[in-house]
């Protein structure tokens, strides 16, 4: 077994040698940009990961890998656009260095890119591939929908913000993982847990990630803390504070999400305030502890010798531990 | 063997069929919106076409054709918000009608919903009728690229404006045809000969519609005569002109597209008054006819008895006659 350290080296190495010369130059400079911008390349490993675990041949997995992670980069360079951030990874997002149209552009070439390295999966897998990372495909689009719903509807329910996380974040680190399982030759039934696992470690991760941007060191966290609440996102947080707060509490929080003009650190002061009171640091540490014994559960649940588990142990504990 | 018109049909009623009802609905709205627009349907309807001409069973091409026609879709959709197009088919762009954010997600959602139906071609052809249609997807990118480079380039020549308009409208004519054709159990090098002809025709057919927008009926065409000079677009007329156009007439030319505030009557006028004085409507027409005889030979080439032909031959024709 490889561990995840040496499968992320080998798809940055892989990436490394992806260099699209092709003319015309202003469509294919910013998908080499957006491409070479960094990241943990956590998907693709986790794909490698998963066919290593049932061939000790990772490599099977290698391109379909590429096309996880060149669609995963596509995501990010048109949700910048629709949130108009101006930086990703430290650097200017494609559509503040070029302009909206090339984001837009590039954005579509590399969907059809990722679908080429999909379609390089060993050909009596290939089909059924393509259908997971279809689906995949169309449910990570349904996941940005409702978080853009999210932003101007008043009811969202912690049910409804964990099925927008599902999709929007979960379902790709779960696709990346059965993917490479069938490319590594498990059964369907082990490549679902797979899925169930990846699906419900992708919601501890997101939710951890709410958590960290009220909750951590700012400067491991590497952004501001607060971000969420200064822009009024509806985090798990938030929403499971609406949900226990007594009436006057809620009623103020409803009102700090409604101000855009207020000072931002005092906004930030006056929600996390109310987050304390309730205890809400604590329910939030619980439901990821909740989502992550899930996934262990699934885990421990996969007909596979122990050893072979070990590395997407380690990967799930990390990602518990992490601090930014 | 089917007549153009019934298979146009058949692709109307199986699009009537789609209604995408499952939420989010502010994904799936827009999309239902886009994809009953309306049009003629022809890349679909050419592809059942060719399917017809080797197996008179044109409903084996029937979902890769509805495929082809949801990215057609899909590139008009994104194509609207970087020109930022109010109307198509007469009716709101998705953009104005709802944003551009919807229309992006809208788009990527109609991307990967287009591979799922091409993905239903039969699955001996499977593989090869997604690598023609990923090649494709890419192209007309590409070609959109160009088309948006052009915009602010002065050294455009014919050449590479025909290469544009091969890659921006005519593969994905000649694909649509190759892809039935594969579908319809032809060998390949009759697929590739009906590749060949759908780019001609392809091309003849854009080079009609620049044509057509500086000297039609405007009432036929349905739009304003002169559109492409008012907006400064470097058609075929315009380039040809500036290759064969004296000095102080090259000039004129060139300093009346850098207009944006003349009078738009005037400077329809003052443009083609040079147009004419070099023949450019003939110069247009002899390209078109040269392309047509191109298509034509292609056709004659293709090894298949003569009465199968008929049908193609005849959309060629309509094509060249036509008048809006």
């Amino acid at each position: 077994m490889e561990n995840l350290e040496a499968l992320q080296k080998k798809i940055r190495d892989r990436i490394a040698e992806l260099n699209f010369q092709q003319p015309p130059k202003n469509l294919y400079q910013p998908i080499n940009y957006t491409v070479g911008l960094g990241g943990k390349r956590l998907r693709p490993a986790l794909c490698l990961l998963a066919c290593d675990m049932f061939s000790n041949a990772s490599d099977r997995a290698l391109e379909p890998a590429i096309g996880i992670e060149i669609f995963h980069n596509f995501t990010l360079l048109h949700d910048d656009i629709m949130d108009e951030a101006p930086i990703r990874r430290g650097k200017e997002t494609v559509h503040k260095k070029w302009n909206a149209n090339t984001a837009i552009l590039s954005g579509d070439t590399m969907m059809a890119l990722s679908y080429e390295y999909i379609m390089k999966a060993p050909e009596n897998i290939r089909f059924e591939v393509f259908e997971i990372f279809n689906q995949t495909a169309i449910e990570v689009c349904e996941g940005q929908q409702y978080d853009m719903d999210f932003e101007s509807s008043h009811d969202v329910t912690l049910d409804q913000y964990i099925e927008m996380i599902r999709l929007k974040t979960a379902v790709l680190l779960a696709g990346s993982l059965k993917i490479g399982a069938l490319i590594g030759g498990s059964d369907g039934s082990s490549a679902d847990i797979l899925y169930k696992f990846g699906e419900q470690i992708g919601i501890a991760f997101q939710l951890k990630d709410d958590l960290l941007d009220a909750y951590s060191d700012a400067d491991k966290f590497g952004k501001a803390t607060g971000g969420d609440i200064v822009t009024n996102k509806k985090t798990f947080l938030y929403l499971k504070a609406l949900t226990i707060a007594g009436q006057e509490d809620r009623k103020q929080l409803l009102s700090l999400y409604q101000s855009d003009k207020m000072d931002p650190n005092e906004k930030v002061m006056l929600v996390k305030t109310i987050f304390d009171k309730y205890d809400i640091q604590q329910h939030t540490e619980n439901e990821i502890d909740r989502y992550y014994k899930l996934a262990l559960m699934s885990l421990e649940s996969l007909d596979i010798e122990e050893h072979r588990k070990t590395e997407l142990l380690r990967f799930a504990n990390q990602l518990k531990r992490r601090e930014y």
